[in-house]
């Protein structure tokens, strides 16, 4: 008996017409023979909707509560799935947070998932019924309410794959798989078939958008292969999975461009030991992510200090670095939001050389300025003026021959 | 140190202006050096919204699922709540089902309440916050939500003040109190001052729709004042309590008018003994409460039965009463619903006597014909043609004095 875990994300259950769609897929692939985990989002625009009645309402609202509030998105379309999977004859199940037991960390609207008990899914399914978990969420050890982020509901899909060692676990989305880079900037852009762990992570993490970065950690940890593809069609879209040693990687295998980072620059920090731990230290204790960091030799006994953090922690980070600042008496701190980082993935990177060099070539050769560059083995990217973003990535498309 | 339980309903957090004037409300007990917990229902128009999702999905949708797609709608009420009065300066923490340990029986859309712990609430309250709980909802034992039935939030208000023994339970409306009759019926209707808690009963149970009739019990059988006002003003509401020996009693208190009964009507029913309590078993053991029952005299060896159910069991009553007909071999199953339930109330019927024969003539002088009469110590039903109902209202009004 193969055992799969169906994610659906907003838009595949946007409307009740495509939520009866989605209970059909369902039933089919039941029919085939298959058990069926059902894993949902909420329907698309929800979201958006909750947190802008949280926000009307204050500014900075309790995280607690904006996860309590926009965790019943979920909950609204893993109901509604289950009387469309009962009203088609497929007996199903809602189970939120608390019924999964999912139990996460207490870090609102960015918790960690911590263990799964996987005896409400085989209960579920041993009594002939297709378990439709509520995505995204989870309760703490106390009960509180968390989220695990947007696209939170990849992971949910991928960690329950991987508690009960699914076969695979599948991701409907409203594309059709994992393209050499987004068709909406350059479209010569082509779908990928298959695309390794580390290359989709480097991927998401740089902002493609597709999955969440958490869910290609898990099935890479726990070797589950994810096949993105579309609620929308029949077509196969793209698998995720382990490195196939028997074919020769590519060296570039797609473009990424990710405009939400914000710049943020401290001025004259006291050139002394410690005080740069001391800031991204302050930052951590606060869960933002730090990205590109550029330190500038210092002058006078002052340094300047530069990184990226995402757009979503700008408010926080705000208030973290003026605090910092006045509390080691360095300058005024800056942010910018009018930056782009722009990156080339490919696994092959790992046996060429030149790669980067290439990239920095064709930058240069479009007048582009190169604000900072971080890399990995797999990976290349320069932050870039936002302006400039959508030339690049066609630049570097065509350049290293993806189209 | 007074501790008060002040239960919000739909069109009092029907926005998110209205829930910032809870807050300001709750803020302003507090102030006055009250204790309050805090219950709200869904914002208005949310339940029918969710309710109408399901019932398009399927025209009987699981009943588990729909208590699970409802009961987000006061959830998000409740994180909306503890969001604004965060934002007052008012600490706060919203609480669901699982959460606030209420725990039901397992009966969907109608659960009973079997347990309340207070220590959610009692550590909520010691750590300086306002408790906003989500009401209408609880969990049964497995962890399944449940939802306590229309106008469940007033129970939900009232069992907590219960459990905490709290010293009243304020339940805000959009009505000023409790009229001696539906205002919108007849011009000349009261606000009354005080009512007692069987009155009460007698006036929830017949469709006044201000309070949930469990919510009254709870209140009667633990001693607690309800007091019933508006939260679009600060006036004196209705105070529902014990009663007062020290006046004599009204008489009439009030009219109730009753439009969502159904009239079922069981033709040919074999006369032999078991057979009734054949059809109302059956009813009961599908959590069908039955009100008015009347049986002609049997002719024949055949007996007609009729008894009115109300409106949101019509479906389910039409299933078992066909089903019943079929395996006892009675005649056709006829549903009416062009009846309604006029009814007065007064404590003060105890010691006098003559009261329902003054009703009975006065609906005679109108030439409305009753169908059938029930009647308890404190009150007199008439079930009539629902076209003449609100004309019977204004009889009964203007004919027992409550102008």
């Amino acid at each position: 008996m193969t055992l799969i875990v169906q994610k659906y994300g907003g838009t595949s259950v946007g409307t009740l017409e495509r939520i009866r769609a989605v209970a059909e897929r369902v039933s089919a692939s039941r029919a085939q023979g298959n058990d069926v985990v059902v894993v949902v989002s909420a329907m698309a625009g929800e979201t958006n909707r909750l947190l802008g009645l949280g926000k009307e309402l204050s500014k900075r609202p309790s995280e607690r509560e904006m996860d309590s509030l926009v965790a019943t998105g979920e909950q609204v379309s893993a109901a509604l799935l289950a009387i469309a999977l009962s009203e088609r004859g497929v007996p199903a199940r809602s189970l939120v947070g608390h019924q999964t037991r999912i139990f996460t960390d207490g870090v609102y609207t960015k918790a960690r998932i911590r263990t799964i008990d996987d005896a409400p899914f085989r209960s579920t399914i041993n009594a002939g019924a297709v378990p439709v978990v509520a995505g995204f969420q989870g309760v703490d050890a106390e009960g509180n309410i968390t989220t695990l982020g947007r696209g939170g509901s990849d992971t949910t899909g991928v960690a329950i794959a991987a508690a009960l060692k699914a076969d695979v676990c599948e991701i409907y989305t409203d594309v059709d798989g994992i393209f050499t880079t987004d068709p909406n900037i350059c479209k010569e852009a082509r779908k990928l078939d298959r695309i390794t762990f580390e290359e989709m992570l480097e991927l998401a993490s740089l902002g493609a958008k597709v999955l969440q970065i958490r869910s290609v950690e898990i099935a890479m940890k726990y070797g589950i292969p994810i096949h993105l593809r579309s609620s929308f069609s029949d077509s196969q879209g793209t698998i995720v999975g382990a490195e196939d040693k028997s074919l020769e990687s590519v060296v570039v295998t797609g473009v990424a461009c990710d405009k939400n980072d914000v710049k943020v620059t401290m001025r004259e920090l006291p050139d002394k030991p410690g005080i740069v731990a001391r800031v991204f230290g302050s930052l951590a204790d606060n869960n933002i992510s730090v990205d590109m960091i550029i330190q500038t030799e210092p002058r006078g006994g002052k340094a300047d200090l530069t990184f990226t953090v995402t757009h979503s922690d700008l408010a926080r980070t705000k208030d973290v670095t003026e605090r910092v600042a006045r509390e080691i008496g360095a300058g005024e701190v800056k942010l910018h939001d009018d930056v782009a980082k722009v990156s080339i993935v490919g696994a092959g990177m790992r046996s060429h050389s030149g790669v980067a060099a290439k990239m920095f070539r064709m930058l240069a050769d479009q007048k582009i300025n190169i604000q900072a560059i971080t890399t990995s083995e797999i990976r290349v990217s320069c932050l870039i003026d936002k302006k400039e973003a959508d030339q690049a990535v066609r630049t570097l498309h065509n350049g290293f021959g993806l189209g």
